[in-house]
């Protein structure tokens, strides 16, 4: 198997759910969510076959955006929505 | 490939999640979740392939407005929702 | 194309989430899950030709009720749940 | 068209959330779905031709219990989950 | 029709979403899940019907275990977490 | 029935949603998730016949990913997000 590198397997890139910016946590949804499929499968040959097959899909894509949102509004959370 | 705009790939539109009104806060939920899909998929040309097939589809269009109410939870609570 | 009128647009009916009654509240979460669709497709045919199809679909009618469901949650949080 | 009774149209049945116990709670979460369905699609006869269709799909199913649980956690939450 | 018996249609069994443990809290947030669905769907021919159909399938199995987690969510605030 | 191991049904593995850092926290999301597809078909043999399905399919690995980040919610509150 062509492995993901290990650095692409940290559940939580940082160690944290705190952010200093909106941005950044938003970047971070992402990477968890991305990281959250490398750890289900980490086959890298796999996981570009995939690719577009859902990047070219606008219902794969509605649906990862969903799980965005969602990572979101717990990074969110942690961060007291970076309120002033 | 033909890319996305840099001001479409933003995460976070102005920065914060702290709007004036709830119609404000409304409106960066749809542009939220629309850059999260750009920055899945960057490339213009699939973006508008796409857009014919889930802009005509009930499913598709339902599944957006759920992306959208998940992103609203979280900037409805960053505003405390926008209570006088 | 033929247009849905701006009334329809308008994604905070009202402009407020804050309503006298979960009656009212439940009323609006139904209208701002339509108002978004209707600003991602705002084209009153295409949303006419959709209507038989997901109005006769129980799985579709199962996915409009759980987006009502979600923007009900911030709509009844944003009202304290008209406690008393 | 057949259409539903008023009563079955009424989006929060008795005007508030707050329950008595947690099985009224998870009752009226039940009926609010189904309600929310009727305001959708009010004609019985096309709500009647589906029941078969969902009541007997296990993904329609699961479905369904995926928008009870949704509906319940606002609920639980207006009623302080019950706790004593 | 061969009905499920009464016991299996306690929407709250127990009357209480407290629970010792966690462990308690998840279990109870699985037969809540599938009491949901007992009382959507009383007849025990057609439940067992389904039986093979959505345990053999992977996304029927993912489905189910996104309702669990959602009801879990009730659940675990309700009891604080189970924080010592 | 070949049965999965009885460690492997343990609904709340260490019997505290209380972890030490954020990554662990994640860990167990995953880890809860898993069980909870186990308690719900705890047939290996079943198991091992649907990973190569949901593992090389980009819409179940979405899928998938969007239970995980559900289930990290709670957790992630159970832990006040591991704020210093």
């Amino acid at each position: 198997m062509n492995k993901v590198p290990d650095t692409e397997l940290v559940l939580v890139p940082g160690g944290t759910l705190i952010t200093s910016t909106a941005e950044e946590g938003r970047a971070l949804a992402i990477t968890m969510a991305r990281h959250s499929i490398h750890n289900i499968q980490p086959d890298l040959d796999v996981l570009k076959a995939g690719r577009p097959v859902y990047s070219t899909s606008p219902d794969s894509l509605i649906a990862v955006s969903e799980v965005i949102a969602i990572e979101f509004q717990t990074i969110a959370a942690a961060n007291s929505y970076w309120r002033k």
